[in-house]
């Protein structure tokens, strides 16, 4: 199937089917999708949480605007993203760049030192906006990942951030909660949104073309 | 071949081809994508600029941090977020919806009253942030797209937004450019990021499981 298939296939599934677990080797792939996939200056200032614990699926649903899908929902995706961005957080990924690639150690020190004067001298707030987007990167390469392997997920955005982020220690991380992303199965016979049609802003609106 | 096999087959092409075009229906589906990408509450609150015109994308260079890529690219994509949400622009998008689902106009008058409630009582600055984060997502349905075609694409964030939006006439239309994304093809005897090992975080930091 072409990807663009897959991606007219998917749609925000309403009603998982409880009873229906994805396989581990299909949650893999959709996590190694996010885990490769691309952010400004390769920092990939986020991590990801799986959770199938049945009880804190439970616990997030009412910070969920009571979304039944975060309970119902095979595994629970959790996208968090670093609060600010750290001269230690940039030169980890940077010595294990130089590291993987046999590089010298001091390979990117010019640009490493490029993104420390930009990064750490403004507030955190300015960075989070940042490193929240790029965790919106690899939140779609899971969703694309996900519908090209045919197993239905749900793009959550509106949640109470601080109260996940207690649920999941994430201030002790450095880490605050950006997404989550229910993936299972669509219960197809209960599902309202299922056969209504995809509704998106027409190519004449949504393109401009400058040739 | 699977999307991941195209996720690995990816990488932030350094060096464009400019002799080598992307055929137009090659562009299209990537165009597709990104306008099918889900948006939070199905606002799709961004436009995409797409731009051959090679004096225009010469002019973007020197604010793109002089990367050659901008220029040599076949198509430069540029995503445009809102640069606040109005009660015109959500209820076109709903209005739409009615339309194509022939639902009754006000089928949805609730629940967009509540995203009224909720956006137009806050800061433009706060909504741009939200924005934006959509326009990431389709931003990154076009990258997935584009490897599964096996069309090279560079995401960029690092320009000087100000300078691209008045170049598009961008504040007029009320948008504000939020990324690039030159597409084309490798010169793969010239792009020293070829063959460097594509580095991440590792699983074990990256994905934390909670069952």
């Amino acid at each position: 199937m072409e990807l663009l298939d897959a991606f007219k296939w998917r749609y925000a599934t309403k009603k998982f089917d409880p009873t229906k677990k994805v396989d581990q080797s299909l949650v893999d792939k959709i996590l190694e999708a996010a885990r490769i996939a691309p952010t400004s200056s390769g920092l990939q200032p986020f991590e990801v949480f799986v959770i199938t614990n049945q009880e804190l699926k439970n616990k997030i649903v009412p910070f969920a605007h009571d979304q039944q899908i975060v309970a119902d929902c095979s595994h629970l995706l959790v996208f968090a993203a670093w609060d600010n961005y750290t001269a230690e957080r940039i030169d980890h990924i940077y010595s294990l760049t130089t590291s993987e690639r046999e590089q010298p150690a001091d390979r990117y020190k010019a640009y490493t030192d490029r993104l420390k004067a930009l990064y750490l001298n403004r507030p955190a707030a300015e960075n989070f906006i940042h490193t929240a987007r790029q965790a919106y990167i690899s939140f779609a390469f899971a969703i694309a990942e996900a519908a090209s392997l045919k197993v239905d997920a749900t793009p959550v955005e509106g949640f109470i951030n601080d109260e996940v982020d207690k649920l999941l220690n994430l201030k002790e991380k450095g880490l605050k909660s950006v997404t989550l992303l229910p993936i299972g199965y669509r219960d197809e016979a209960n599902d309202w949104l299922l056969n209504l049609k995809k509704v998106r802003h027409p190519k004449e609106e949504f393109i401009t073309e400058i040739a």
